[in-house]
């Protein structure tokens, strides 16, 4: 049995769960007529300070959805160079809706580069540039370490965004980690904002869904698009019902979560050829490097190896880019899981230290 | 409580589905973990005799990936000019993927015209024309009233495709009902496309999901599509063990359906007013027009009227392109519930005739 | 030296083109900086008594910047089933913006089916359907045989269009051939469309490029579209030079292409084997078709021979859909060119026919 | 009269070229019966030592049919973050062939950054990810002021590129340039790559044209390409004719430019405020900065004042990014013109100055 930390994806439903999905109270929602679905959306709408919610069956259609529906064909999508719509969406929005991306840089703390993000605004005064319909920001950020951005931070893209007349999405599909981790409501946290997609599997252990939340107008926009991409589910209240169930009862609990990536962040620190920055560690993923003796970095290849031989020790983990591994906690995860992860971590680098 | 003959969509989980789900043994499909998932698509790929399956989460995402596998941008899709794909799928493959649709005329029992076929075909011996990639087929046809192609017909257009080096892709949402009509097994009857997506849901009652099947390779090509459009959900398996009682438990009740909706069929025909072709009513859907005492055919707005009446009369009905009325029955529909709703029609007829 | 009436796009520019084109004051377009250019754009404006002309190399790209301008992705274009956007455009804006195309039934005289026409608009009620933006129309219409809308037709499409807010482009590839043959001016006969595509080409001789014009916000938004399609050239004023002439010196003598056309048509008449309509032939495009002596018509081989057979008799003509030939008279074909056509024609028919 | 240095793309055609497209021999080019531009082509594809050539209306229009021909649907273009792709080609290859973009950083010798492009390189292994098919370079380099990459950059990047299976087109719109600077014949410096455009416009002086060139079946498809993106023209001879010239009588003089941009550079070296680094300025462009006494760098709106009084001392300058200046020599520009446009940026600079 392995310490699966690769990624909260892997976490499985609560009996709670099954068992509303069981009993959930169906209909067909392609008719609007799910009365559990209808119910979750309500919820989602009501938690996030939005007027109007849609049930999707991934984070990946979700943010789809929100880009399609934002910018039309020709205008452009701005994200951050280490987003996840740019890097693991295969191309999402340009691929689908003929919607070029334009890149910014990332700041450590998933913050994008405001000078940066001036200079890649334009409007439709140039015939030789695509015009910016949307902007994209990640909250927690994955592949910064499950950095936070601020309600702040938030406000300061919202406002450069909405003056230049740009909509702003956020990609929320860790949003109540970094609600968590921050200590206020959701809805404070992307009240500036004009569309988020949150994910009701990943740490809230739904087995199946996201919500895309927004104006009424723009979520009736994007259940037209939605069925374009083949979102348009039938009985899902089936999923509802466990949605509603991950959003009454999971979000809580994520602050163990927290805990537990802390602990394996100081556990990891204390490693000898790790390198880890803890303070950068605010939610439930941990980013960390390898080196040798000699602190020389470890490349892909000597990663893939080191991966393997802590599967070997009981611990699954991931790449992320090319230099990083990633740790992430979630529910299924205890305390103790955390000490064995870190044994086996331990042995599995003097495997490694001995093959060099 | 109505009598719901809208859609065969409408059709609840059954209590052997629901604990399925329940007790369902789930992974993470993204990383092809789900057992659930795999067990599905072993099992989809076995009854179509075809290398490999798809679990994808609505009909409409199914033929859209098949039609983004099989058909690059700029290669053109034939399809007939009755079919779902070209009517409900909001533009699916042209839209998504920059391939334009060709349409030829669909004959009243669901067949493409082959003189027609053979002159939409194109090559990329003339820059003028977008050039052919695929040919897609409905089976059973929905809006040609549930009727049904054999073996012989699906012989003869993927023959004329094959010798162009056209790929066939079969929009096979209810093949069960087709292949049940013919009495034969369905894999004989998709034995010469090279792929079809078939619904869990619908007459097999599942909640959610479709199956797409076909080679290895495609099926490899069409996860990638599947991801870009956002269907790579997670503990799919909830919905695959609901999935996996609807193949073994709810195919061989759809001939029950078939006797109901032939019922139907020949109590309407007893009916003033009403027109029906008997003879075409061979799976689950039927489709009947009106007329007044002068012959005169009822028109949309007239048809919007005796809808309501017949709701009035607990009986649900849906209208189908300009003049027709269709009528589907499923799972839930038994033969005193077709007497009820013939009692309702004669009465929202009656009235209606009054009105004029 | 070959009598060519395979197309009015076979014209060479006139003296005085090539003389216009030598003389040009030239600038950079890209800047709006060619006078030329704004010369003519001017001029196409004020003959269409639009607001603003863009001037474009081809008139398939015109006809692709109308409708990636009126349409955005996944809104619907409705074109006639023989027109030359469907057919002949390479799958234009469902390829290249994800606008897909519905067909609409083309009368023989060019017109579309009304009542087809109006079961095809869309609006966004319905989530299965993408809503329609654009209808297309093509006068004079080339795959009729250059039949010719009136202007009654015209408005009749464009109210239904306007009172559904659907926009109507006009293919007017040879619209200066519809209102000659109309006796009216072409302002008048595009009075009620919100954009028009014409080429400076074909029957006007100009040796590049096709106008596009509309409303001044439409023109500076198919400015941009026309600059991603890679239509933005720099001292396009060298064209432009021979645009002007075209319009000023080449639109009077479209009544000689008319009369030499009609005059080929009753010779073809007067041809065994030949079946023709006198009575379609309004422009300078005729269409006919050949049979045996038993009333057989001809496929398209023996067509492909007779064609050949043609050829080698010093005329050349072209293929139309699978059973037509197609005749086009324009400047440079005099009546003597005319009779010795006919000759032609004759000679290679009695071989065909010796042939069979 | 005003010295115009805002982009080669200003140039006048040549006496020669007016000579030669007044008397061009022409024909119907979408028959492929133009014989001048066919002799345009075969000249191409020999300088490039590509098997063959494309005339297309404009650069943009070829880079954009370079991506969608090497690129499928889905699949990704890698570009630099300071292209001309990237920046000024409307989101092209996303925006019509839905292929997204891809982003490494550029060196200030428009190299691509080599571990970035390792990095950036994808297969089809993760199903999160588009798959490369393309890396396009630009040679000499727009933004970074003219830059040259050398024949060994180039084969580094392909050598990377082909041993990933990836194709690798080069936007050569100034190769010529790029070629005269390392004195190379243009085929070595191409010999590489897949695909090239260029330009006949710019310093080769020829009013509208670029050409594309590669293999044969490379260009048998970017032709097909070409006609769904409209530059298919007719008698485009015309312009063939001047690009004849282009190539064969402009070339050489490309060398004046490059000692004229030089001896711009070192004259605005010696003004006071201006920031320029003359070791860069290679070919017929340079950029440089302007700083105030204090040596604080102008920003945007400081910069458009002083394009403004440049231009009110008879000078056209033009902004590139957001904090440089952009000057380009070219056919027209003599030594006599570089001092006049010298002392007129020294005399804009001075009131400038005043002005703070």
């Amino acid at each position: 049995m392995y310490i699966d930390l690769r990624s909260d994806t892997v976490t499985h439903p609560t009996p709670a769960m099954r068992k509303a999905m069981y009993e959930a109270e169906v209909g067909d929602d392609v008719y609007g007529e799910d009365p559990t679905i209808n119910r979750l959306q309500e919820l989602a709408a009501k938690l996030t300070g939005k007027e109007a919610a849609l049930f999707v069956p991934t984070g990946t259609m979700g943010n789809a959805i929100a880009q399609l529906t934002h910018a039309g064909r020709g205008q452009a999508v701005i994200v951050g160079d280490q987003s996840h719509i740019y890097h693991y969406e295969a191309g999402g929005a340009s691929t689908l809706g003929g919607s070029p991306m334009y890149v910014v840089p990332t700041h450590p703390d998933g913050m994008l580069d405001m000078d940066a993000l001036r200079g890649a605004i334009a409007d439709e005064s140039d015939e030789h540039t695509a015009a910016t319909a949307l902007i994209c920001l990640e909250n927690s950020h994955n592949r910064c370490g499950g950095t936070v951005l601020s309600q702040e931070q938030v406000a300061a893209i919202a406002t450069l965004a909405h003056t230049n007349g740009i909509a702003v999405h956020m990609d929320g599909a860790r949003i109540f980690n970094a609600a968590t981790a921050l200590g206020i409501p959701v809805r404070d946290l992307v009240r500036d904002v004009d569309s988020v997609m949150f994910c009701l599997s990943k740490g809230l252990s739904a087995p199946v869904g996201s919500m895309l939340v927004g104006s009424r107008e723009f979520i009736r926009r994007a259940r037209r698009t939605r069925k374009l991409l083949g979102g348009g589910m039938r009985q899902a209240g089936v999923l509802a019902a466990a949605g509603i169930v991950a959003l009454e009862e999971m979000v809580e609990r994520l602050a163990e979560d927290h805990e537990n990536c802390e602990r394996l962040a100081y556990g990891l620190a204390d490693l000898p050829m790790v390198s880890i920055q803890t303070d950068q560690v605010v939610t439930n993923i941990l980013l960390f490097s390898l080196h040798n003796a000699d602190g020389q970095e470890y490349n892909t290849n000597q990663i893939a190896l080191f991966l393997n031989k802590a599967r070997e020790h009981g611990v699954l983990l991931g790449p992320m880019g090319e230099k990083n591994i990633r740790a992430v906690t979630h529910h299924g995860i205890e305390a103790e899981h955390i000490d064995q992860a870190l044994a086996g971590i331990q042995a599995a680098l003097q495997e490694i230290a001995h093959l060099e």
